[in-house]
């Protein structure tokens, strides 16, 4: 069976944990140990989360006095470098003999998604008033109150076309497990001859998870998290998992307000459009992939 | 034609130019003009230099005091995100109907390579004698006296095996520009059962580059630089291009001891192995590769 499978932020580093490369080796080598099977029985491709490393990575740009601080764009690339290294690595020391590779990734937009308009996902650290007003002046940073100061927000617009959709393909065809959209892909708008160029963006991963899977023709799309499964009514005494969803009530769900926008709001969102797409989609937690695959566990999203 | 190419690291940012993206971009658009008719005429892979770009990311994650620093094999990747990102995105600025993908690589090394026991390559910041001590204490560092300071030195051992061959071979025989093993790929050492081990080192590109070309039975591999050609007494009255060299004679150049160790001396030492493996090695400047290709202008290498 052809699988996408997109690994949220928690297989790299847990909240509060510290984003060290040997946190991050620790924690994705258990997440290759859940993976190992479905590499071994199925053709499985990889998207992964970013946005601690992207965090990481901006605030060291921006604290290095020698030299101009690099765009979003750059440091999800840098990102994907890392995170694709490490989980590549991972992969390779549970299954020495399979063949795998990473594909840095760029995901057009449009120029005139309405998200530009609209800066919305906080990135980097956490400013006092005095420096966000300077950001805004001498940055051009969109700043939003958050809890205890200041953030960043920047627009995360919808993914359109996996420029490298072509070479995923290849290899995933040729029995390759391919590591690819980290992040969502480095979002690009590109010009009327195709020209890419890279945005102050962040794109939702499981968005672009969604998108991939339709663009591999995958069977099945693993949206896995650190929670078992979609649920009504999460963090309340009427707490109560959902086991299977139409698209419809997937959007129900999501109309409704009650899922965390940060997490599992995109999750449905994506599972929701390639149940449409005519797949099914499965949000799971990474540990208990194996029985969410099985049915006995995982909200399982089809049309 | 089956063609490697190797981009020097003035491809990238020249000598006492800032590593910033702003430079990085505009270096590579010129670069991505001159290769563009490599891309257009022929099967091309492209792999590139990281030093400055690891450096970068090295001192910035020294001096960032909210996580551990990190290893080098992590930070190299983050250059192959960084470099590979903005090279492709230049090379499809140039061609927007071309396909291209950049590979995350690592390179196998023997873990009893002599290099890990003799650390020649310096990395990171200049030190003053004190930092150098403490680092050499706390951290395990090897440091040598440099100009002005002190520098820490890692291993550079030999390249033995690129891990994602198969892949950069299957996209290569597919038609797309590969752009792959930058920095000369993260050196890893493998277990008995083939798992992979991220070291601290740096593996020299040229020479990755020569196995690269090897590995893909390139007919070509071009060694690209700042300089037009390999010369005899170079920086000396007397200096004199060399048009031709053998594998034999190239041996007896390096040898001479006259070849810069940091620049010139690799690429000639890749150019008579990759001659030696059967192949023929043109060392050229970026600038005139179109006539380097036409024997007007480089030094070709050939057994």
């Amino acid at each position: 069976m052809r699988i996408v499978a997109a690994l949220g932020g928690n297989a790299l580093a847990r909240r509060g944990q510290e984003i060290s490369a040997q946190v991050q080796r620790a924690n994705l080598a258990e997440a290759a140990r859940a993976l190992a099977p479905l590499v071994r029985d199925h053709e499985l491709t990889i998207t992964h989360g970013n946005g601690p490393q992207v965090g990481l990575l901006l605030l060291e740009s921006e604290a290095d006095p020698s030299v101009a601080p690099y765009p979003l764009d750059v440091l999800g690339a840098e990102s994907e470098g890392m995170v694709g290294y490490l989980l590549e690595q991972a992969l390779r020391n549970e299954l020495p003999d399979a063949r795998f590779a990473t594909l840095l990734t760029q995901t057009a937009v449009d120029a005139e998604d309405p998200a530009f308009a609209a800066p919305s996902k906080p990135v980097g650290p956490l400013y006092n008033a005095a420096t966000a007003r300077r950001l805004e002046r001498e940055r051009g940073f969109v700043v939003r109150a958050d809890t205890g100061g200041w953030r960043r927000v920047v627009p995360s617009p919808e993914p359109l076309r996996i420029l490298q959709r072509d070479a995923i393909e290849l290899l995933a065809a040729a029995g390759v497990t391919v590591i690819a959209a980290g992040g969502g892909g480095v979002p690009v708008v590109l010009d009327a001859a195709g020209r890419p160029r890279g945005v102050e963006g962040v794109i939702d991963k499981d968005l672009t998870a969604a998108l991939l899977a339709e663009n591999l023709d995958a069977e099945l799309l693993l949206l896995l998290t650190d929670v078992d499964a979609v649920y009504r009514d999460f963090d309340t005494p009427a707490a109560c998992a959902l086991p299977a969803l139409t698209a419809s009530e997937a959007d129900e769900l999501l109309a409704s307000g009650q899922l965390d926008a940060g997490s599992m709001a995109p999750k449905v969102d994506a599972a929701a459009r390639f149940a449409r797409a005519g797949g099914t989609a499965i949000v799971s937690s990474l540990e208990r992939v194996g029985e969410a695959l099985g049915g006995a566990a995982g909200t399982r999203v089809s049309s």
